[in-house]
C-alpha cells in the first residue's frame, strides 16, 4: 500500500495515499484503541459536521475571508458526505479524549483532501486548501464539535418520536379493541377495583404522548448553538458578524431553526442541554420498562399466571421446556431501557467533571446519549410491530375475576359503610363466597340495587352517590 | 400515661389518650422503624396535606355529601394544621410501605380528632366523624398523596429558585467587579486564550438562571393533579362533579394553580413528573457542582496552586497544619450535589418499579425529591452567602500569567498562520521566553501591531480580522 | 445564657458557657446548615472517634510526649463518651465541607473540656489541656476520621450481619415448613417446571447467607487504617513508633482487629475500601429487593393473583378499598433498597472526586454508607419479624396449578422427543386439556410411567433418564 | 442466494442454505435489531459457549445418553470454534429478549450443522443430529448461559488483570525515577506539606495492586457454576451424575477450575456474582479516574496551571490553538471510566429486575460487563504505554514551590507551638515571604535547627520529635 508523508506537531507521519483523513486523524486512531466502534456508526453526527462546516465556509466566503473556489469546494465536499459519501472515512474512535478534536479534525482532513480532489489537486496538497487554515477557518473543535452534536440529537429525536408515535398509535388500538373488557385493577399487587382493559392500554398510549411533549421541549434548547464561540467562548479570531451569518447558513443547510446562544462562553462550557436530554431520555426508559413489566405481568402463565392478555409468540420460549412462549420483546425492551439508565449516569458523570472553559467529555456524552436514543428507537418500533399489535385478550377468564372479586365491595361501601363492608371483605376471605353473595345474606342492598351498583358503567368511572334505584 | 382503645381490621390497639393519631398510624409507627425521621420533618407535605383534605371536604359539602357542621370542622383542622399546629402528631416514618397510606392515615386521624374536639366529642368517638367515612371521604390515598406531594414539591421549588436566584446575583455582583480582570481561559486544564474573570463568573450566573428556568418548567408540570380519580384513577365512589369542584377548591386554599390532569387512570400510576423533576434536580446539582470545582481549583494554593482567586476563610482548615484554610462551603456545596445525583437514581428504580394502577413506592421518591430540594436550597444559600459574594482577586498575578502565556498565539495565528504559530509555542515552551519576544524576533509583526492584537478588547471578543492597523 | 470567649484564624467568638465543644464546632455548625442531622445521629461514629483519641493519647504517653495526667484525663473523657456520655455535644451536620476537619475538631473540643473538667479546670482552659495541642497532638483529621470511619463501619456491619442472619433463618424455617408443596417454577413469568414453595424459600436464605459472607470480607479490608500518616500519609509529626503503637490500643480499646496499611500516603487518600462496601452492600440491596419483589408477587390477589402465599397482615391496607391487606412490609424494603442504590452513586461520585494527596468528601460517604447499613439493618429485622415468620401457603392452590400446569411435559420431553413435546404442549394451549390427559390419548405413555415421571420426587431433582419402569 | 427450510413452533421458515445456523437463530435476529452488535463481538463468550457444550456432551457421553459418534462431532465442531471458527455464524444482538435463549439456541444450531457436516450430512438435516435434543441435551439456557457467561468473564478478567499489571509497573518506575523529587502535597487543593513525587506515583501503582486483589477475589466467585442445574436449577431431565461430570469435563477443557455451586436453584436465579463483579470494576474504574484527575491536574500549564510533571505529547491538541497539547489519554480513560460506572447502573437494574427462578436479563448484565472489561483493558495499557511511561518532572519548579511554601510550618508546629504557627503562616501569607525567613525573625528556632527539621528526610517521614540538634 503506498502512502503519503504528513507533519504535525510531534512530526512526520505516513497515511495510506489513498486515505482521505489526513495525519491527525491517523494519530488519533492509534491514541484511542478502545471501543473498536468508529464515529461513522452515527452517521446522522458525520452529516451534521459536514453541515456545519458547509455553513463556517459559506459564512467565511461572505465575509470576504475564504476565496470562492475553495469555500465552494468545500461546500461540495460537504455536501457529498451528506448524501452518504466518505462516511467511512471517519474512523476515529466514538470513546476518544480531546474533547472532540479529533473528530474535528478527521472531518476537516476528509473535508479538505475531497475538496482538493475536485479543485484537481492530489490528496495532501494542503498548500491549495488546508484543513485546519481553511476548512477549520474561524473555528474551534469547541464551537464546531457541540453545535455538530446538536445537529445529530435533533435528527435522532425526531426518529425516536416518530417511533413513540407509533408505539401510542398500537396502543390506542387496542385502547378501541378492548373498551368493553372488565378487569380487575390493581394497586400494589392486590386486587382493587374494577376497570376495562382499554383503560389500561390507553394509560401506556397517554403516557407515550406525554413523553413525546417531553422530547418536543428538549429538542428546542437543543436548538441553542455555541457557533462562532471558538476556543473558549469568546469567539477569538472571528469577525463579528461570523456567528450570526454561519448560523443562518447552518439553519437553511441543515433545515433545523438554530438559533446563536447568548453567552457563548457560557454555552462553551455548559453541558446541561445533553444532560436534560439525557433525563427526559431515561424518563421515557422508566416509563416504557413499566410498561414492558406490565405487560410481562399480565400475560404470565399461560395457567398458573394472571394469564389476562397474550402476547404473540415471535420464537420458541425454551431450549428444554416445549411449547414454552415467552415475553421477549418486552424483555428486550426493559433491557434497553436500563441501558438507557445506565448511560444518564455516564452523562451525569461526565457533565459533572467538566472544568473551566469546557467539557472535555463530551465524546462519552454524545456516544451514551446516541447509543440511548438509537436503542429507545429500534425499541418502541420492535415493541410495537412484534408486540403490541398482536397482543389479545382472555376475555372470559378476567370476566371471572371481576365477578370473584373481593375488591368490588368497594363500591358498595358508600352505601353499607366502611366498617360493614370491611366485614364483608373479611368473610368473604375465610368463607371463599362472593360479594355479591354475602351483601344480599345480609340484605343491606337488594339485588337491583347490586344489578345496578356494579354494573360496568358503574364501575369504572365516576357517579352520583345515592344513585342506585 | 392513659390510653383509648381503637379498632381496625387486625384488631383492637390502645392510642395514648392524648393522641391526635390513631390506630393506623400506631401500626404503621410499628411497622416502619426505618429512618428514625417522622413526617414532619418536611413540614410542606404536612401543610399540602390538609389543603387537600380541606378541598375535599368543602367539595363534598358543596355536592351535599358531607353535611356544613362535620365540614366546617374539617376545614379549620385543616386550616390549623396549616398554621403549623399539631405537626407533632404526624409520627409515620418517612420510609414507609403501603404508597402512602399510613401518611393520609395519619393526615384522616389527626384532622378527625382535631375536628371532633372541635365539635365538642372526645378523641376517638369516630361515630361522630370518622377519619375514613368523614375525613377521607371519596378520596383515596393514590389521589390525596400525590396531589399533596406535588403541592409540597411547588412550594419547595419556590425556595430553590429563590436561593438560586441569590447565588446568581451573587456570582453576577462579582462579573461586574472583576469585568476588566484578564485571565487566562483554559480548556483541557491547558492554557488556551485570555478572557475576562468576570466573563468566567458571569458564566457561572448564566448558567443559574438557564437551571431557573428549567425547574419553571419542571414545576409547570406538576401542576396536573389526580385528585378524584380515588383508587385507580377511575373515580370510583366520587360524584362526576368532585374533582373539578375539589380542584378548585385546592387552587383557591394553597394558591396553586393547579389542574385536573385529563387521563386520571394514567395521572395515578404515573411518575413521570416527579422523575423529571428530579432529573432536573440533578442538571442543576450537575452544574453546581461543576462550578464549585472551578472555585476550588482557581483558588488552589495559596503559593503552589492556580491562586487566581481567594475565597473567604469562614473556619480553620485543618487540625494539623497551621494557618491553613479550605475551601470548605464549595466542598460542602459538592457533597450535596453528589447526593442529589444519588437521589435521582433512588427516584428511578422507585419509578420503574411500578406496577399496574400504582406507584406503591411514592413514599422514597418524595423522600429523595424533597431531600435533593431542601439541601440545594440550603447549599445555594450557603455557598451565595459564606463564599462567593467574599471571593477576592489576586489581579496582580492573573495579569502575569496571561503575558506569560503562550495561548496568546492564538491570537497571532490568523496573521502569522497556523505553522508559524505552532513553531513560536513550541519554541517559547522550550526556551522559556515570552510570545511578543519570539514574535518580535520574528519580524513578522511590528511592535505597534502586537499591542493590538494583544490588547485585552481584542482578546476576549471577535474582531475583524486584518485589523491590526 | 452565658458564654466564654474562644479563638481562632478568624478571630474571637462567643461559645456557650457550658458547651464541650469551642470555636471549631461553632463556626462549622455556622458554616454548615444543611440537612439538620447532627453526627450525633451516629453514635458509632463518637464511639469511634472518642476510641481512636483515647488510643493516640495513649500511644502518645508511651512514647513520652504526653504527660500522664493529661493523657488519662483524655482516656477517661474518651471512655465515658463510649458510654453514651456527652453525645449530644456533637453537633456540626452530618453533611460538611472539609473532609471531615469539622468532627474532628468537634471530637478534641469535646474531648478536651470533659478533660479540663476532670482535671479541676474550668471549659475553655485551654492553656492546660489544647484540643490541637494535646487531644489531636500527633494526629490530622485525614487520619483519624478515615480511621474512625472504619470502626464505626465495622460495629455496623456487624449489627447488619445479625439482622440477615435473622432474616436468613426466618426463610429457613419456611422451607422446612414447606418442603412438601409442590408448586410450578417459573422464568420469564411463564410457567416452567416444578418445584417445591420450600426450595423456592431456601433460595432466599441461601442467598443471605452468601451476601453475609461477601459482607464478611467487605469487613476484612475496612480493619486497614492510616493511623499515623496524619496529614497526607508521610507521617509528619509523629514519632517512628507512634503509628505502631497508636494501632496496638486502638485495637485492644475498640476490640477491633486493626491493622496499620502499608502505605499511609495510598491509604490516606484511598477509598477504595468504602466503595467496595458500598458495591456489596448495593448487591444486598439488590438481591433483598428481587426477594421482596417474589413475595408480593407470589403473595398478589387474593382472587385475581398468584395467591400463592399469604403474608400476614399488619396495617389495613387502603382508606378507601375495605378489607384490602397490602405487602407493605415488603415494599417498605423494596424501598430501602432502591436508596441504598442511590446511595451508592452518590458514594461513587464523591469516591471519584477526590484529589491528590486526600479526598476531600469523605463525609458525604460516611453519611451515605451509614445511611445504607442502619436502614439495611432496620429492614432486614422488619421483614424478618413482620413478615416471613407469619407467610402461609395456599396448598391446595399450589398443587392445582402444578397438576394443570402445561410446563409438565418438559419431564416427558426426554421419553417423547421435544417435537412432540411441543405438540401436546400447544394442543393443551388451544383445548384447555391437562397434558397427562393428552399424553395418554398419544399413547406414548402408560398411566404408570406417567405416574412414576409426574411424581414430586421425579420433578424437583436430577433422575437416570430410561427410570420408568 | 438459495435456502433451506427449517420449523419452529411459530411454523416454517428459510434460512440461507449455507448458513449454520437455523430457524431459532434467524428468527431472534429478526426479533432483536437493537444495537447491531451481533454476540460474535465477543469471541470469549463463543469460545465459552463451545466450551460447555462439548463439556456437556461428553458428560453424556459418559452417561450412555449420547451415542459416541454425535457425541464427537459435536466436541470436535466446539473444538474447531474454540480457534475462532464458525463465529461469523453467532449473528444474535448482544442486547436480546429471552435470558440467553436466542445466544444458547444460536450455539446448538451451529454446532449442530457443524457437527452434521462431520458426519456427512448437509445442514438442517436434524433427524441424524438434532439442536436441541442433541447438542442441548440435558442442558437448558437457564444453566448453559450463565455457565458460559462465566467463563468469558474469566478470560476478560485475565486480561484486565494483566494490563493493570502493566499500568502499575509503569507507575512503580517513575516512582523509582522521581524517588528523590521533593513537591508540595496538597489536601483539598491547598498546600499542605512537602512529599516527593515518587510517593505521589507509587500511590498509584499501589491502588492498581490492591484493585488486581480485588479482582482476583471477585473472579474466585465467578468460578462457582449452575451447570446441571437446567431450567430452574431442580436438575430436571439431568441424570443424577451429569452436573459433576459436566463439571469436570468443562473444567479440563476451559483451564478454568469451575466447581459446582452447592444449591443449584439458588445459583439459576442469582445475578449476585456479576454484581459483585460489576461494582469491583466500578471500583476500578473510580480509581483509575482519580488517578488520571491528578495527572490531568498536575500537568496542567504550561505556565498558568500547576506545571508539576509533563505527560508526552500524543497528537496536536487543537484545531485553533497552535502548539497546543492536551492530556487527552488520561481523558480517554476518563471516559472509560464513566461508561464503566453507568454500566455498572444498568447491570444493578437488570439484577434487581430478576424475577423468581430466573433473571430473565442477563443479556444486557453480560453486555455491559464486557464492555466495562474489555474497555478497562484498553484504557489500561493505552495509558501505560502512551502517557506514563513518558511522564517527565519540572524539577526546578517543583523545588521552589516547596521551599516557598507556607506548608513548612507544620513540620515547625510541634516546635513552635500551634498558635505561633499559625501566627507565623497568616503573616507569610501577607507579607509573601516565606515562613524559613519569619521563623528566624522571631529566633524560634536557630537557622540550623531550620535546616534539621526541614530536610527531604525530615518531611517525608516520621522522626522523632525533639531531634533537632
Amino acid at each position: 500500500m503506498t502512502s503519503r508523508t504528513e507533519h504535525d506537531l510531534i512530526g512526520d507521519r505516513e497515511v495510506p495515499a489513498d486515505a482521505y483523513y489526513g495525519v491527525h486523524t491517523a494519530r488519533a486512531v492509534e491514541n484511542f484503541r478502545i471501543s473498536g466502534t468508529p464515529i461513522s456508526a452515527y452517521p446522522g453526527l458525520i452529516n451534521a459536521l459536514a453541515s456545519v462546516k458547509e455553513a463556517a465556509a459559506r459564512a467565511n466566503r461572505d465575509l470576504g475571508l475564504l476565496d470562492p473556489s475553495r469555500a465552494d469546494a468545500i461546500a461540495t465536499a460537504c455536501a457529498e458526505i451528506r448524501t452518504g459519501a466518505l462516511h467511512e472515512q471517519f474512523v476515529v474512535d466514538v470513546i476518544q479524549g480531546g474533547a472532540g478534536t479529533s473528530t474535528n479534525m478527521n472531518a476537516n482532513e476528509v473535508i479538505a483532501n475531497r475538496a482538493l480532489e475536485l479543485l484537481g489537486h492530489p490528496r495532501g496538497d494542503y498548500e491549495h486548501l488546508h484543513p485546519l487554515e481553511h476548512v477549520n477557518l474561524g473555528q474551534s473543535t469547541n464551537d464546531v464539535y457541540p453545535t455538530a452534536i446538536k445537529l445529530a440529537l435533533v435528527a435522532g429525536l425526531r426518529e425516536l418520536r416518530a417511533a413513540m408515535g407509533g408505539l401510542a398509535e398500537a396502543f390506542h388500538a387496542k385502547y378501541v379493541e378492548f373498551a368493553d373488557v372488565l378487569k380487575m385493577g390493581r394497586t400494589q399487587l392486590q386486587d382493587a377495583v374494577p376497570m376495562t382493559l382499554g383503560q389500561e392500554f390507553k394509560t401506556y398510549a397517554v403516557m407515550l404522548e406525554e413523553d413525546r411533549q417531553r422530547l418536543g421541549e428538549a429538542t428546542d434548547l437543543l436548538l441553542e448553538i455555541n457557533l462562532g464561540g471558538t476556543a473558549i467562548g469568546t469567539g477569538i479570531n472571528t469577525h463579528p458578524e461570523y456567528a450570526a451569518r454561519a448560523c443562518a447558513h447552518l439553519a437553511r443547510i441543515s433545515g433545523v431553526p438554530v438559533r446563536t446562544a447568548e453567552n457563548l462562553v457560557e454555552a462553551t462550557q455548559d453541558a446541561g442541554a445533553l444532560v436534560q436530554l439525557s433525563g427526559v431520555l431515561k424518563r421515557v426508559a422508566v416509563k416504557l420498562s413499566k410498561t414492558c413489566n406490565d405487560l410481562r405481568l399480565t400475560s404470565s402463565g399461560p395457567r398458573a399466571g394472571l394469564n389476562e392478555i397474550n402476547l404473540p409468540a415471535v420464537q420458541a420460549g425454551s431450549s428444554i421446556m416445549p411449547g414454552k412462549v415467552n415475553p421477549v420483546i418486552p424483555e428486550v425492551v426493559n433491557q434497553v431501557a436500563f441501558e438507557v439508565i445506565g448511560n444518564d449516569v455516564t452523562v451525569t458523570l461526565a457533565a459533572e467533571a467538566g472544568q473551566l472553559q469546557l467539557n472535555a467529555f463530551e465524546p462519552i456524552i454524545v456516544h451514551s446519549v446516541l447509543k440511548s436514543l438509537t436503542h429507545l428507537t429500534a425499541a418502541c418500533g420492535t415493541l410495537s410491530t412484534r408486540c403490541v399489535s398482536g397482543i389479545t385478550a382472555n376475555r372470559a377468564h378476567l370476566d371471572e375475576t371481576v365477578r370473584g372479586s373481593i375488591g368490588l365491595v368497594t363500591a358498595l361501601s358508600p352505601y353499607i359503610g366502611y366498617a360493614n363492608a370491611t366485614e364483608i371483605a373479611q368473610r368473604a376471605l375465610t368463607t371463599d363466597r362472593t360479594i355479591t353473595d354475602l351483601v344480599l345474606d345480609t340484605g343491606l342492598l337488594s339485588p337491583e340495587q347490586l344489578d345496578t351498583l356494579l354494573s360496568p358503567e358503574q364501575l369504572t368511572r365516576p357517579r352520583p352517590l345515592g344513585d342506585t334505584a
